[in-house]
C-alpha cells in the first residue's frame, strides 16, 4: 500500500493536468453472462481503453465491502483502515453542511414511543417512515424552538423519511474521543433507549448535551401522532486529516451534484462546485473551471443508484450517457485521466460490493493495446494488473511528471 | 494482507453453506511440458473452472516454501508469520493426541550415544533408523515405566523409525515462555548433547523434568543396543490462537484421513470427523453432516504424498480420483465453493514449494469465463489474480453473504 508520508518529499510542482473520473458504483456482475460495462454500448470508453494503462483496483482489502466514505477515502490516496468518516459526519454532510473540527454529528431518527409509567418504549424506531414532507415541517420547527444547548450551537438538517441529522457545534475545538459515544438506539422495538455510558469528560458533556436536546425535542413533539421522540446514532467529529492540496502539490476542485462527495471532498480542503443537471452538466463545469486549477475530481452518482435499484439496464444508460460526453473531456486533452469507480455496486446484489473496480489511466507514459473495452474481464488483462485503491493518486502524479525520483 | 480485527465487526450471521477442499500440495511444475494439473483428465474441474473465480494463492510470501502448519493457517486466514505451531506440537498433533494449553509437545529422536568417561558422545543422532516396530515397542515400554515425573504427567506417542513424541502434560495452564527452550540435539555426530539454558522460570522448570525424563529413559535402555539415549528437539505449547467459530461466525467440521490436519483443525477450535478410507469416503462424510454445520473443511493427502515421492504419475491419478467426487460435492449445491491447495509439492521437486497454488471459487457472485481449467497457468489468468492466502476466507465470507459493509 503506498504511503502518503512516502510522497509528500517527492512533490514536485508541474503544470500538468489531472483527471479523476470516478463512476460511483460502476463495477458490476455478469446477468445472463455479461456484466452492466459489458452490456453497455461504449464505444468511447472502448476505444480510450485500448490505448490506457488498465487494472482492476481492490478499494479496501479482498471480500471486504466497503462504504461510500473507505471507498472514496481510499481512491484519494488515504488509508481507509487509518482514517474513518464516521456514520454522523457522512450524513451531515450528505445534508450538504461543512463541518469543523468544532462539530460533533449525529444522525437521528424521528421514533413512536410510548410512556408506560416511568418508562420509555420504543414502538416504532423510524416513526411509521413518516413522510419526508411531515419529516421536513416538524425538523424546522424543532430548529426554530431550539438553538442553542448550553455552549452547543443546535444545527437540524432535514433528511428523508424519518431520518435527519443534528450537528452540536461548539465555539471551540473538540478533544480526541468527545465523540466516543454509544447510540441510543438499542435496534429493536419493545425496549428502552440506551443511555450510552462515556468513557471520557469531554464525551461526557457532548452526551448530556444530546440528551437535553432529546428532551426538550420530546417536549415538543408529545402530540405527534408517530414522531413523538428522537433515537441518536452514529455520533462523530471530523476526522484529523492531511489536507489534499498539502499532501500531493494540487489546487484541487471537485465537482459532483450530490452533496455527500462534495462534503467528503471539504473535509479533504478541496474547493468544490455543485452543477444542477446531469454529467453533461459536469462535464461543462469542469470546462469552465479548467484554468483554475489543476486537479479535477468528477463524480458521477447514479452508476450506483441504478446498481442499489438492482436495475441492471438503468445502471447501463448511465455508463453509456457518460460514453456520450466522455469526447467532450477527452476535447480538453488533459495530461493524465483517471476512470474508476469508488466501490463496485452490482445490480445483481442491488448494494455496494466487495469486487475489484476497473481502472483505466491515460497518459502519454503507458503502453496500452492491453484491453479492449473498459470492463471487469478487459481490465483484468491491463498492465496495472490487480492493485490498491490507494496506487491510483500515486499513479496519476507520476504520469503527470509531479514526482520525483526516490533515493539516489 | 487481511486482519481478522477488521472481519469480526463485519462478520453477519447467515444460513450459507461454505466448503473448503484442500488438495495438499496440489500445486505442481511442468515435466515435460506440463505440470500435474494439466497432466491430470479433470473435465469436472475445467468445467467448474469456467464458471469460477480464479487465482493463484500465495501461502507465505514470493520465494517461501511454506511447511504444513504455516500452509493450513493461511489458508484458514490465520497469518502464518504471527501465529506458529511449534514443531513439536505439529509432530504430536501428527500422531493423533489433542493438546490442551498444559501441555509442551517436544519431537524426540532415539539416539545411539556412547561413554566416554563422565561424558556422553553421540554416535548416532538416529539410532541407525530403528524399524518403527522396535521403536514402537521401547517407547511402549517407556510409557508403562514412566507415567508422571514431578507436576507433569508424561504421555509418550510412537512415531516412524527413531522418532516419537513426548508430551509433558501439567496440571495447569502454562505460562508464556514456559517453551522457550533450544534443542538437546547437538545436529551432528561425536558431540555431546546440549544442555540449554532457557531465560526464564517456567521454561527452567519444564527441562528439568524432560531431562529427567531422559535419564530415568536412558537408564531403562542402557542395554538397547542402538536406541540407548533420546535427543529432544522442537519444544513448543500450543499458541494463543482465536478460534475459527468465534472469528468468522460459522460453525465448522473438518474432515480429513491424517491426524495431523484433524489436530491443526482441533487447535482451531473446529469440529472434527476421520473417515475410514479415501476421497470418494470423505465426501460421504461431508453429505452426512451437511445439515449440521454451515462450513466445512475437506482435506486430500494423497496428492501431496505423491509429489514427496516424485510419484508425478501417481500425483494425477489423485487429482483424477478427486474428479470423478466433484460431482458428488457440487450436488450439494454449495453456496460457495473453494479448491486450492495449503501448498505446491511438484513431483521434479520431491517436496513442498514456494510456488503460488491455484484456487478456484464457485458462487453467484463471480465473473468466471476467464480459465478453461484448474490448473497453474489457467488460473493466472482468472479473476482473484494473483494474492495472500489469508484473503480465501474473506472471500468466501463475502460470497457466503456473510460480511457486512466496511463504514458508512
Amino acid at each position: 500500500m503506498n504511503d502518503q508520508e512516502l510522497l509528500r518529499p517527492l512533490i514536485e510542482p508541474n503544470t500538468t493536468k489531472l483527471i479523476l473520473v470516478v463512476m460511483d458504483g460502476v463495477g458490476g456482475l455478469p446477468v445472463n453472462g455479461t456484466s452492466e460495462l459489458e452490456k453497455a454500448n461504449t464505444p468511447n470508453l472502448s476505444l480510450l481503453a485500448s490505448s490506457s494503462a488498465c487494472g482492476l483496483q481492490v478499494p479496501v482489502a479482498y471480500g471486504i465491502t466497503p462504504g461510500s466514505g473507505p471507498g472514496h477515502l481510499g481512491i484519494f490516496g488515504y488509508n481507509p483502515l487509518q482514517y474513518e468518516i464516521g456514520r454522523g459526519v457522512l450524513e451531515a454532510l450528505g445534508l450538504g453542511i461543512h463541518l469543523t473540527e468544532n462539530d460533533i454529528a449525529i444522525r437521528c431518527n424521528y421514533a413512536t414511543v410510548i410512556r408506560e409509567g416511568t418508562k420509555t418504549v420504543i414502538k416504532d424506531r423510524r416513526a411509521g417512515r413518516i413522510p419526508t414532507d411531515h419529516s421536513k415541517k416538524i425538523t424546522e420547527m424543532l430548529q426554530e424552538k431550539i438553538k442553542q444547548i448550553d455552549d452547543a450551537q443546535i444545527i437540524l438538517l432535514p433528511g428523508m423519511e424519518h431520518r435527519f441529522a443534528l450537528v452540536l457545534r461548539f465555539s471551540h475545538v473538540l478533544e480526541k474521543g468527545a465523540d466516543a459515544i454509544e447510540d441510543t438506539d438499542p435496534q429493536k422495538e419493545g425496549l428502552e433507549p440506551v443511555t450510552p455510558l462515556p468513557s471520557n469528560v469531554s464525551a461526557k458533556h457532548v452526551l448530556e448535551i444530546a440528551l437535553k436536546f432529546v428532551e426538550k425535542a420530546a417536549q415538543i413533539l408529545k402530540d405527534q401522532e408517530k414522531a413523538n421522540y428522537i433515537l441518536l446514532r452514529g455520533f462523530s467529529s471530523v476526522p484529523k486529516i492531511p489536507k489534499f492540496n498539502d499532501v500531493y502539490g494540487v489546487r484541487s476542485l471537485a465537482i459532483a451534484t450530490y452533496p455527500m462527495y462534495l462534503g467528503v471532498a471539504k473535509l479533504l480542503g478541496m474547493d468544490t462546485v455543485k452543477p444542477e443537471g446531469g454529467i453533461a452538466q459536469e462535464v461543462e463545469t469542469l470546462k469552465k473551471n479548467y484554468d483554475n486549477y489543476d486537479f479535477f475530481y468528477l463524480h458521477v452518482k447514479k452508476t450506483d443508484s441504478n446498481g442499489e435499484d438492482g436495475n441492471f439496464e438503468g445502471k447501463c444508460r448511465v455508463i453509456e450517457e457518460f460514453d456520450k460526453n466522455l469526447p467532450d473531456i477527452l476535447s480538453l486533452n488533459p495530461d493524465v485521466l483517471v476512470i474508476t469507480g469508488d466501490h463496485s455496486t452490482p445490480a445483481l446484489i442491488k448494494g455496494h460490493s466487495w469486487h475489484p473496480v476497473p481502472v483505466l489511466l491515460k497518459s502519454r507514459y503507458v503502453f496500452g493495446r492491453t484491453s479492449a473495452s473498459f470492463t471487469e474481464r478487459e481490465c483484468l488483462k491491463g498492465e496495472f494488473g490487480i492493485f490498491h485503491s490507494t496506487d491510483i493518486i500515486p499513479l496519476m502524479l507520476a504520469n503527470g511528471m509531479r514526482l520525483k525520483k526516490f533515493g539516489a
